[in-house]
């Protein structure tokens, strides 16, 4: 640390994991944070104090890092969240959740649903969420007053959608919703989502990507997710859905490629080549039956990938952690290689390379000095996470969302002693809980 | 509920997940506990007061269903929890592990890591476990402190062992063990457990099964777990790992074979036929990139699967309700099946079933009049598990062990209020992390 001053905020005696690119791991870690950014960061000497702050935090030992960062979420699915399981995809999703968002999802619900979601991630380690879904305006407003840092994006489908009745007026609407966050809310920033290229025309991908780039804002879209998808574009284009969607002028480095199940080496090329990311969605794929995504290949191209959730309905919760140990588990079971996807590798894909993917690798995803304060203290002192020999292994195989002790976005402390600062979970349960018993009874 | 009557334990105002034959879900249910077994349980009407109980317990809107069992563990490797990871089997293996056994396990370590094993089960909601190591006998002593209920197993190896430095020893030290713990201790019964086709003599093999015959105990053993094992057996033997210990004899239905990841069809036959049970370790085989066993298959050949995490250099932790969430999703991913490994067969996994590989299903498994209360209270007001449709759903894919507010065994209450009631977690910790600082330095 250098000279001694008077930070906003310190956060002393616990582990710093910083995720920097030297992979720094501080024992007896302090931070300085000012403005809510990362003033200073480094190791206490022996017997030394912490310096002096406004506020200062005692981490009683745990593990101190960066917030978890979940590439794909459909923040208000958590209403259908084990609504239905184990089912035929075609199933799951023409008889249960396309019906179910048609007859359920409202302005209001959206609204609740959203605030459920924010105080889960929240609660779980999570400080930012790149989002797609409808209504996202009032996904927005709730993600807002959460604190959380999201990328938020109003989807785009070739089908009458919950709040855009009329297709053709999708792309105007996602458009005008851009336009009301952009440089509205400091800690959001507005999206596209293109749902599939199977759901939207091809003239509906490159108008959204076109109005996408002229926007500015991060293009996301569900692709390559499953076998009958891949299957399908090779029948009827002779293309795989990466090639189809790079023949389109889709792919750039604003573009986030969601699951990325089925690719081959040339697709891993395309997308390495056009600077395109991908949100890798474990938990989702399994839970599905999608397959196993080439991961461990994809980071061979150098392509960034960040780790996501993907919506309620399909995981059946909002949990980095499990998700990180799923990534790391999952890929050497199938390659039969114990030595691909290492803690750090896995680490780093719900930090900074999940930051890399969602376009805000330069405020967050890791702690360094200028970077935004988003960061969370792990509570070491309990069974599991005893005894401690590597932080970075606990992280990924061992630790839990419910070990996550405090969370700060932005310098803000949003979760203090495992309890929310400006949520109220009761209300939002019982609002929650209100409008299932009207699912529960349709 | 039967007739009016004062229980020594009442618990009430929750969602009882029975994990019967029916798997009945009584909502709004009471359960009556005398002389530590279930003596009733049912609905109550609407309206209607709990029945008289010396202790009554609001489970609070909760999940209460039966404790989980965990069905392969090796207790006091706590101790080296991410000691190493993600290396290939033979470094991690020879070059970090057994260093390690040989060199920290001691009685003493093995009382505390044990005791920590037991801290950790507990507070995830496990109630009993099926165990293998070296000092079992103190391992045996923390298990009974701790109040669990467990299937506990003196390893026999062809090698120099902890505490059984001579290996023509190790049947005598097993025998030995099982007489000092046979009808000594209510909730534990003594096991042998020989290490693996590869590593016991076919003789050492025979004898100790023989032996586990004449004392009447389980007999386990890690089978099939790896390509190598299983083509070095087909090559040196012309047999599958199954098909040799089938020739010698091994397997009956007090035979519980451990992983079962490298089966072929003929095998599966084998141990159906001979009765015999499976452990089945997803997140272990997953991290060690053993592969994925074919656990849908087993289940179509009536043969009992038990869930279990391995010890927690390989997991690495010991948290069943992670085990089932993988276990759900990693066989649909590996078969692209949506429909296979659904809520309910996978809670059973971890349950009744669990209880049938281990020999305990009489007992425990289920919430039925007559058996022991084992049993969990899962609290539900959190953000992950709102709103509930279907409490197994929520069980398998969302809960975690931090979701346990109450465990009793043997009607004995272990866990309240996420506190555990006769063990001291501080003085635990500590004298683990002394013994860690130890191994950190040699």
């Amino acid at each position: 640390m250098g000279d001694p001053m008077t930070y906003d905020l310190v956060i002393h005696n616990g582990t710093i994991v910083t995720v920097n690119s030297d992979f720094e791991i501080i024992e007896d870690g302090v931070i300085g944070i000012n403005d809510g950014e990362i003033a200073d960061l480094g190791g206490l000497d022996e017997g030394a104090l912490p310096p002096a702050g406004k506020e200062v935090i005692d981490a009683g030992g745990g593990i101190i890092m960066p917030g978890l960062i979940n590439t794909h979420t459909h923040l208000p699915m958590t209403l259908f969240r084990g609504l239905a399981d184990d089912l035929p995809l075609d199933t799951w999703l023409n008889e249960i959740i396309f019906p179910a968002e048609s007859k359920h999802i409202t302005a209001s619900t959206v609204r609740w649903a959203s605030l459920l979601a924010c105080a889960e991630m929240l609660m779980g380690g999570t400080t930012a969420c790149c989002d797609g879904y409808f209504f996202e305006d009032d996904v927005a407003r709730s993600v807002k007053d959460s604190g959380l840092r999201a990328v938020l994006a109003q989807g785009v489908i070739d089908y009458p959608a919950p709040g855009v009745p009329d297709p053709s007026e999708n792309i105007n609407a996602a458009t005008d919703y851009v336009l009301r966050w952009k440089n509205n809310a400091t800690r959001l920033s507005p999206s596209i989502f293109c749902h599939a290229p199977y759901t939207c025309s091809a003239e509906t991908l490159t108008r959204a990507k076109s109005a996408a780039q002229d926007l500015d804002v991060l293009f996301q879209i569900h692709a390559a997710e499953t076998k009958s998808e891949h299957d399908r574009f090779l029948s009827e284009y002779n293309r795989t859905p990466i090639q189809y969607l790079d023949n389109l002028g889709i792919l750039d480095e604003n573009t986030l490629l969601v699951h990325c199940v089925w690719l081959n080496d040339a697709d891993m090329k395309i997308i390495a080549g056009r600077r395109s990311k991908v949100s890798h969605n474990p938990g989702s794929n399994m839970k599905l039956a999608s397959g196993i995504a080439p991961v461990e290949k994809l980071a061979g191209y150098g392509i960034p990938v960040g780790l996501g959730t993907d919506g309620c309905a399909s995981n059946n919760n909002l949990d980095i952690f499990q998700e990180m140990d799923m990534a790391a588990k999952l890929h050497k079971a199938s390659t039969l290689d114990p030595t691909i996807m290492d803690a750090k590798t896995v680490l780093k894909m719900a930090t900074i390379d999940a930051a890399r993917a969602i376009g805000l690798d330069h405020m967050i995803g890791s702690l360094e000095t200028g970077k935004q304060a988003d960061l969370i203290i792990i509570e070491a002192h309990s069974p599991h996470l005893t005894p401690m020999y590597h932080p970075e292994s606990h992280i990924v195989y061992t630790a839990k969302g419910s070990d996550v002790r405090d969370v700060w976005v932005a310098g803000n402390a949003l979760v203090r002693d495992r309890k929310l600062v400006n949520l109220d979970l009761n209300e939002i349960i019982m609002q929650v809980n209100e409008i299932a018993s009207v699912i529960k009874g349709s």
